[in-house]
């Protein structure tokens, strides 16, 4: 066993490469430690930083660190920790381990964690915990809604009281740090009707009731609020936390600011990865074969779609054996025409995301990008066409290459605009394989556009 | 002029219209009145919503409007506006209004909307002032950087204080609600030593000092620190402020939740936008002719990239002449590597921007992405050249095919990875330009492997 000094040090070393940002390094020098040492390092850092280091940890060794915390420093490791290790410890540490854990949590930090495991090793952590009511009550909605999301059973004021009994009555029963920032006033049928922020309390006169200082004007989410619609309502009215109501406007908890920054970066990294073709929670740091068999998984789906382009332009082999230079213009004008859709349709999916937007617009909208297809499609098709006729010497190439452009932007523009806006209508995340449906139509018309008007036009002069 | 009891009625209007999204139709109700009743019914709103109204009216309307609201809701609607219609206003108002509002403003607000303006009105605006020197110190600083986004010189607690001297001082000075919700607490040179928040200051027993409670391992961030770095560091350590401070430790103001809630979703929006190659402002509500214009550079700048395709293509005319089939797979090869290059560059891009990796991961980033390269290209080239074998019943048409895409998959993975860690090693923002980087090599390579390909192993047969 080291002497204590030796910890101390080590704990230096650790916070120094932490600082540097060298948090493989930092695990080297704990994972060399017994398990009840490291925990004893690990707790002196913040639980964000010590979860850092546990992620680094062989997975054995990580639960044996956990399981030697002292649970109210566990729980916050645990709950810092990325779902996949924190799902991994909860299953390796013993049931009542990790319900001792469990209920030092935010019973909403408490339903994320069971959220991921099976349904025997939920009920035996559930039958274990004292806020078992809590927890399961939030099981039982939707993990992306407010419902799921909230903290339950938050504390509620009167409007008779005064901010001296407010202040007497925090100091005895010391609330948890996230859910006090604001008061919420209720009248007799525990219906929502105003709130004081902990500043009005603080710097109010004590005798004050806080009916005359509370603001009725207050900002609530009902239970079924999705978790995005919870973040924006608190972006754009500058909060700190929501509280959620039933359909009687009845205070049943409330969502803190903290929870729904990470559901901003996480629906924003949702939709990036959609845009792209890749898995929501697709991670750098997965297995190769993980990542493999799942981006696989998304350009097998554009398979059969990049073999329908493939088909098109089959169907015009004796234009491409007499005219090749067909084949040359494909990459402009299909390259082009797909940028331009993504354009178009990463517009249209992030405002419809940030709710700049909604389905009533598509009209608008649609003509909207319809006249830019329109504009552009003119504006690069006399620029193609230029490049036709100066490079391949032929009025009749210029002419072909530049109405392909033309047609296929307004392809473009239009399935840039309806897709999205079809996916929302049928409530499908307007993110989601859009992509492909969008370049799939641009890369189909496009080939059809170009060897088509090649066959057509040419036919009189070659053919 | 309407009698008190039109208003009202407007005024349950216009909230019923703002609750069924129909903000046009509010505007429509509002536009109908006088200014001076205009503003009273605006003033009834909650500013954001207030602001959303007066987006929808003729700038010349929106001024007038503006002016007539008290100057403290003025500069809540001001600030709440969106940025070209937040200048306008700024622009429309006499100096002397335009002061009144700026001072009523946070002075980190109040240098947003001077940041806007030409260099003239700022001098003049700021001379009225009398926060003049706050604002003109944030105006010194990077927009997007701690320093420029920071509430500056925030109060400072002595640990010697007590609780209730703490809470007495509050109660006296009434600091402003975002600034509020931690003590920061500072010594004899005024470094950074503690933070005690508004929560515990509550429920501490009033004779308690604040060296007794406080948190001495307080994360801070430095003046120069980029604003994305703030909001990660806030929602990592689930924060509702930053301290920011000087080269010294010294305490010079504080960064609020609120203000980095919106950089959170700009900074996505950006990183979004700049992958599907829009301008990062690219708004819905745009000009056709703006938007046309914006896009059009866009799609010049991809010009000679697909350009560079289409000669590499054409160099190959008699292999096209000879094998028309070939140019029926470029869609697959080119299509499918565009997107699995795509894949990877997003991945990459966001990772570097929610710092899961940093430069020092590039090489493992690098075999990693290339292995999966491998892995893919190997399992799709095989599916390809059976599609190749099956459909065009040659064995060597499978193999050209397929070895195209193990090839360009390859690729793919290479330059999906490596163009974002140059952008970044050269300090370059990586989501900036590199979607287009990526896909003309993936065009450009496809091109080659493909039709280089058929032109080597199948000249032995056929030419």
């Amino acid at each position: 066993m080291p002497p204590v000094q030796e910890l101390d040090l080590v704990l230096d070393q650790v916070r120094t490469l932490l600082a540097q940002g060298q948090v493989e390094e930092a695990a080297n020098l704990i994972s060399a430690l017994r398990p009840v040492d490291a925990a004893d390092v690990v707790s002196a850092l913040h639980p964000a930083d010590g979860a850092d280091v546990l992620e680094e940890l062989d997975p054995a060794d990580r639960a044996e660190v956990v399981e030697e915390l002292e649970p109210e420093v566990g729980a916050g490791v645990l709950i810092e920790l990325d779902e996949d290790e924190r799902t991994d410890v909860a299953n390796r540490l013993g049931v009542e381990a990790l319900s001792e854990l469990l209920d030092e949590m935010a019973p909403d930090d408490a339903a994320d964690v069971l959220g991921e495991l099976d349904e025997r090793r939920v009920e035996a952590a559930l039958s274990e915990m004292n806020q078992e009511d809590e927890v399961r009550e939030l099981l039982e909605h939707d993990e992306e809604s407010a419902g799921g999301l909230m903290i339950p059973h938050v504390v509620a004021f009167r409007q008779s009281m005064t901010v001296q009994q407010s202040i007497d009555f925090l100091r005895r029963n010391k609330p948890d740090e996230e859910t006090s920032y604001y008061l919420f006033v209720t009248d007799d049928a525990d219906r929502l009707i105003g709130v004081v922020s902990l500043r009005q309390l603080v710097v109010a006169e004590p005798h004050t009731r806080l009916g005359d200082i509370m603001n009725p004007n207050v900002i609530a989410a009902d239970v079924g609020t999705d978790q995005e619609e919870c973040a924006r309502l608190l972006a754009r009215y500058d909060l700190l936390a929501l509280p959620i109501v039933d359909d009687d406007r009845k205070l049943v908890g409330v969502v803190t600011a903290d929870d729904l920054f990470d559901v901003l970066e996480e629906e924003a990294t949702e939709d990036i990865y959609h845009l792209a073709n890749l898995d929501a929670d697709e991670d750098v740091y997965d297995s190769i074969f993980r990542s493999s068999r799942r981006r696989l998984a998304w350009l097998f789906l554009n398979l059969p779609t990049a073999m329908l382009a493939a088909f098109v332009v089959s169907q015009f082999e004796d234009t491409t054996r007499v005219l090749p230079w067909v084949a040359a213009f494909a990459p402009i004008i299909n390259g082009q025409s797909g940028n331009a859709g993504i354009q178009t349709l990463t517009l249209i999916v992030r405002s419809l995301a940030l709710g700049e937007i909604t389905l009533r617009d598509s009209w608008r909208t649609l003509t909207r990008e319809a006249a830019i297809g329109v504009v552009n499609g003119i504006i690069f098709g006399v620029c193609v066409g230029l490049l036709g006729l100066l490079w391949q010497g032929s009025a009749v190439i210029g002419l072909v290459a530049g109405g392909a452009i033309l047609l296929n932007l307004i392809v473009a523009a239009l399935m840039g605009t309806i897709v999205p806006f079809g996916l929302r209508l049928i409530n499908v995340d307007p993110a989601l394989a859009s992509g492909v449906i969008v370049t799939t139509f641009t890369d189909v018309m496009g080939s059809l556009c170009l060897y088509g008007l090649a066959t057509v036009v040419l036919s009189r002069h070659y053919l």
